[in-house]
């Protein structure tokens, strides 16, 4: 199976028991080799007491979107470390887009770079994630895919 | 107004607007000068592909336990940047704790540090929020508190 | 004066008088709007107790090449917060390349990413910068660079 | 042994190979079990282009006393990811002094805090640390000190 197929086989595993990031409206656009593209709606429910978005639905969705892409290999990941700089606040009704970008692979360790932009394409959130391997594998019949 | 009153007061007229901590089942537990707790239980709809509580979830309840911590003063703070690191996993039923402490204030900065911890009292993530005042007041009749 | 030339001059203003730099070794390679790249070779000196290159000087390393690449606008700009995750060691002996690319710009803040690489190419570390202008000119008489 | 001899033992076995530390004029002025204090003056050679302390050799201070309060438990220990963030200048002349704490401690990975004081008590930066032990220990006919 060739890589791309393989990260897409990978990402419907997950996706179909992620009751999370279904429950929070994501859909999953695309997802490649150490890439995935997620969106997800702001609504009421995720507006905080400053009345902006909460900062913990954008990570979340920057959250997933790494996940995707960093579990792209047929190896089981973990996050281990996120970091999220917030630049501008995310508003009632605007659809987020997040897309994450293998930036390093070493080991058991790989670093994946997410962007989250709004509605008209201004930069909302930048994110970075340290993903570690498990040693599970989504497919134990397949190989693992070469970095 | 005392700091413990002021940062109270503060709290609940967060609170009072805070769709988003409330929804997620958050409870504040505690809140004082540069200080917080807050609890959440982990539901069903929080569970990943990995059928552990998604990290989002435990970053929103660290970030809404660091945005009571970091508004205490009356002066309204925003999150600039966090990170968190995932030590074990959280599990279906159980009661997420989290509780911020001051670490630093210079000049419009801040930091602060939330331990989040399961049901059992093992640590299940490290949490640390970069806070910045925008010079709004909560109150604009009281003083700012003091540092 | 077009952008790029901004960008060397303001990096020449500043290593004249940066004794840290230079002390430690680095060359400028390259410096453009948003953009470094700086070199340290390996020495004696910078080897820890593990007798690979001291985390330390890697930073350094890393940091100084964000400082020229965020400080090529006409607008002097300071360090807020770094991060740094270490990939390989460093040998006794290699010329350590580092090279920084701006992500985002917004407000008064910035974050740039800097990867440092071996001799061989092989990626030593990966940092993130975040910057923040401080208000003041390089060059008074010039305009600040469009972002 | 008990702990806080194991702990200066294993500093005294690091500080023999530690170029680097010694190089830039640190002391350890103290080392326990997950927790170190060191110094180090600021000099003319610290110095960046903006005439004060360069961000590398403060990182660096907190790094070292970082890498002795994880190295204190007769297994060796590396850096992983660590996190720096500057609050105010520090100056020639100055020493500068860095504590480190242990903050939490899972598998094998471990989160240190470092802060970094001038010479009037002043916070300089805030550092925090991941550490991840390679399985080697500092005397191997010794045990490994309990978490």
């Amino acid at each position: 199976m060739e890589a791309e197929a393989l990260a897409r086989a990978c990402a419907e595993k997950m996706w179909a028991t992620d009751t999370a990031s279904r429950e929070l409206g994501m859909a999953l656009e695309h997802v490649g080799a150490g890439h995935a593209v997620l969106t997800m709606p702001v609504t009421e429910r995720m507006l905080n007491g400053h009345r902006v978005c909460h900062g913990g639905y954008i990570f979340a969705l920057a959250d997933s979107t790494f996940a995707f892409a960093c579990n792209a290999y047929n190896m089981l990941c973990l996050a281990q470390h996120c970091s999220v700089t917030y630049l501008r606040p995310a508003h009632l009704g605007e659809v987020l887009r997040a897309e994450a970008r293998e930036r390093a692979r070493e080991g058991r360790g790989g670093i994946y770079d997410v962007r989250v932009t709004g509605g008209d394409g201004r930069v909302i959130a930048e994110f970075r994630g340290h993903s570690r391997t498990t040693g599970q594998k989504f497919f134990p019949d397949l190989p693992e895919a070469a970095p």
